[in-house]
C-alpha cells in the first residue's frame, strides 16, 4: 500500500484505492451472528477540501454496540444501511484540512474500515503519550473516563465496600482500583479463576469470585461480611440480582452496563427486585457523556495513577480486520482481559 | 360489653374478658390464603401499672403487611408466633398511665385485635380533628404522608409529568393530588373503569389509564404525550414494565411500594429493564419512617389541602373483626377504592 504525500499522488491512490470495511447483511432476528456480517472490498472516494484521509488503527469493541447492530440505528446515519460504526483510532495519512497532519493520531466514531475519509470536524486528535494511541479507547478513553465517572457519581467513602461486576474489563477493571485507592474493600466478580486471580493479584482488588462457582452466593456473601455500599454494575441481571440481598440499606447501585443483556430481547428476570424497596437502594443508569464537565479531571487523575502505578490496565488485542465480528461476539460472551481492540491491520 | 371507670371494676372486668384476635395457623408455604388465619377468643389479661387498655376502632390494611404474614417476622415480636399485628387507630377505655385517659384516640402497631394492653410509650396520641380519627392511618397518617415524602424526595417541577400507579389508593391517590398542586401534568393507573372515573372526576388527574384494558400501553403512551418525568410506583412489574418505555432521559422512579407482589415469591420479569440505563434513570426505593423530620411539615400541608378541599381523600370500610383477613387478600387483589379499613365493631 502506497501512502502518497502530494495532493495530486493522493487523488490518485484514492480514486484506486480499494479498502475493505464490514457491513451486516440483515438484521438480527434475534441474536446478533457472525454470518450476519460480511466483510465487503469498496473504492474509498475521494478527498474533498476539508476532509482528512486516515489509516484506522485499532477497533474498539464496546458491549454498548451490540444495541446498533441489533436496531440498524446509532451513532452515523450509515448504520441505516448496515454499516458498523465504533470508537476507533486512526492515523492521519493526508490532510485537506489546517487541522490535521499525517501521522496525527485521532479518535472518533468510524466505520469498521480500513481506512477512510472524515470531515475534519469528526475528528478528534488524541495525546496518549507516553502511553500507546490505542489507550484513548480504553484507560484514557471512554473506558477509563466512564469508571471514573461512575465510581464519582456514587460518592464512595473510606471503609464502605464496593462490588464491581465484570471485574477485568476495561470499565470494571479501572472503577475497582478508582475505588480501593478511594479507601474502599473493593471486591469484584469476574468469570473464571483466571480473571479473578488477575483482579487480585494485577488489580489488587480484596477478592474476586468467580460467577461460575457453583457456590458463587455463598463464595460472594463472605467476600462482603459488611455488605455491598455501592454495586458498579457492568453485566445485568446474573451480576445484580444476588448481590441485591447484600446491599446495605440506602446502598448505591450505579447502573453502568448490561453487557449479559445487549444481545437479547429476553426479559431480565430478578427474583430480589423487591430488595431495592426494603433496602432502600439509590439506582442510577448513567451514560458517561453526559458528563463532559468531568472528563478533564478524570484523566489527569487517571494519567496520575497509571504513572504512579496505583492503576494498572490491561488489553487484549485481536490481530486483522478480519476478526473483527467473532472477536466482538467473543467479547459479549466474556472473552478476554482489559480493553478488547481489534488491531486493524497486523503489526 | 361493659366499660369500667374506676379501677376496682376494670381489673374484675380485665380479669374476665374474653375478646377475639386474628392468629395465622401456619406459615404460607407460597401464597397467604384466607385458611391459614384462625379468629382466637383470649383472655385480655391484667391492666399493670404504667399501662393501658384500649378497644380497637379500625385495622389498617396496608400491603406491606403481606411481606410479615408471610415471614411471621415483623414490627412486634408476637409475629413469630402468627400473632397479626398491624397499624391500629383505637379508643382508650381505662388507663394506669398518666399520659392516657378514658376516650383518648391512640395509634400503634398492635394485634388484629378486638381490645388490648399496651404500655403507654407503644401508644401515640391522635389528633385529626375535625376530621374522623380513622384518618391517622390515611390521609393524615403513614399513607399521606408517604405520599408527600415520596414527592419531596421526587422534587416534581411544573410542567413535569408524573405517573402513579393505583391511582386511588390512599398514597396514590394523595401523591397524584399533591402533583398536581405542584403543578404537574399528572397521569395515573388503576384497576378498572370505575377507579379511572374517580381518578380523574373526584381527585382531578388529567387522565386514569385501567390497567385491564386490552390497549393499555396505547393509552397510556397517549395519556403521557411528553413522556414521564417522575414515576410513583406503588404496584410493581406490571405497572413498571411498561411505563419503562416511556420515562424520559433522566427521569426518576420513587419505588414506593410493591403491592403486586408481595404475596408473591414469583421473581419480577422485565422485558423493558435495560431502559433504566438507555433511559438515565434514577431509581429510588424509599421508606418514609427514615424521614421524620419531614413529618410535621407534610401534615400540615396535607391538613391544609383537605381544609381547602384541593386534596381529597376516601375510605373503604368493612365492617367487623371477622373480615379482617378476607377483606385484607381482597385489597391485595385491588379491592376499594381509598383507605381501606377495618371497622372492629359495626357502627
Amino acid at each position: 500500500m502506497k501512502s502518497g504525500r502530494g495532493p495530486f499522488l493522493v487523488e490518485v491512490f484514492l480514486e484506486n484505492a480499494k479498502i475493505r470495511r464490514w457491513r451486516m447483511l440483515h438484521q438480527p432476528e434475534d441474536k446478533i451472528l457472525e454470518d450476519q456480517f460480511v466483510l465487503e472490498t469498496i473504492p474509498l472516494g475521494q478527498l474533498g477540501e476539508g476532509q482528512v484521509h486516515v489509516k484506522t488503527l485499532f477497533i474498539s469493541l464496546d458491549p454498548y454496540l451490540a444495541r446498533m447492530m441489533q436496531k440498524w440505528q446509532g451513532e452515523r446515519p450509515g448504520w441505516s444501511e448496515g454499516i458498523v460504526h465504533g470508537r476507533i483510532i486512526a492515523e492521519v495519512i493526508e490532510s485537506r484540512s489546517p487541522l490535521f497532519s499525517p501521522g496525527d493520531h485521532v479518535w472518533t466514531v468510524g466505520r469498521w474500515q480500513e481506512q477512510d475519509i472524515f470531515e475534519a470536524s469528526e475528528l478528534e486528535r488524541t495525546d496518549t503519550a507516553p502511553l500507546p494511541p490505542q489507550t484513548a479507547l480504553g484507560v484514557l478513553g471512554r473506558s477509563g473516563i466512564t469508571a471514573w465517572v461512575g465510581l464519582h457519581l456514587a460518592e464512595p467513602r473510606p471503609g464502605e465496600t464496593l462490588l464491581v461486576s465484570a471485574a477485568t474489563g476495561p470499565v470494571g477493571s479501572v472503577a475497582g482500583q478508582l475505588a480501593r485507592i478511594a479507601g474502599c474493600h473493593v471486591v469484584g466478580t469476574a468469570g473464571g479463576p483466571q480473571k479473578c486471580r488477575h483482579a487480585v493479584e494485577r488489580l489488587g482488588f480484596a477478592a474476586c469470585i468467580d460467577r461460575h462457582s457453583a457456590d458463587f452466593e455463598t463464595e460472594l456473601a463472605a467476600a462482603v461480611p459488611n455488605g455491598i455500599d455501592i454495586l458498579f454494575e457492568n453485566v445485568g441481571g446474573p451480576s445484580l440480582d444476588p448481590a441485591l440481598k447484600l446491599m446495605n440499606l440506602g446502598g448505591r447501585i450505579m447502573l453502568c452496563g448490561l453487557a449479559a443483556h445487549y444481545n437479547s430481547e429476553a426479559p431480565l428476570v430478578l427474583t430480589n427486585f423487591k430488595e431495592l424497596l426494603y433496602r432502600k437502594i439509590n439506582l442510577r443508569g448513567f451514560v458517561t457523556a453526559d458528563y463532559p464537565e468531568l472528563f478533564g479531571q478524570a484523566l489527569q487523575e487517571l494519567r496520575a495513577g497509571l504513572s504512579a502505578d496505583t492503576i494498572r490496565y490491561d488489553e487484549t488485542i485481536i490481530d486483522g480486520i478480519e476478526q473483527a465480528p467473532a472477536s466482538y461476539l467473543a467479547m459479549l460472551q466474556g472473552a478476554g482481559i482489559g480493553k478488547r481492540l481489534v488491531r486493524v491491520t497486523p503489526a
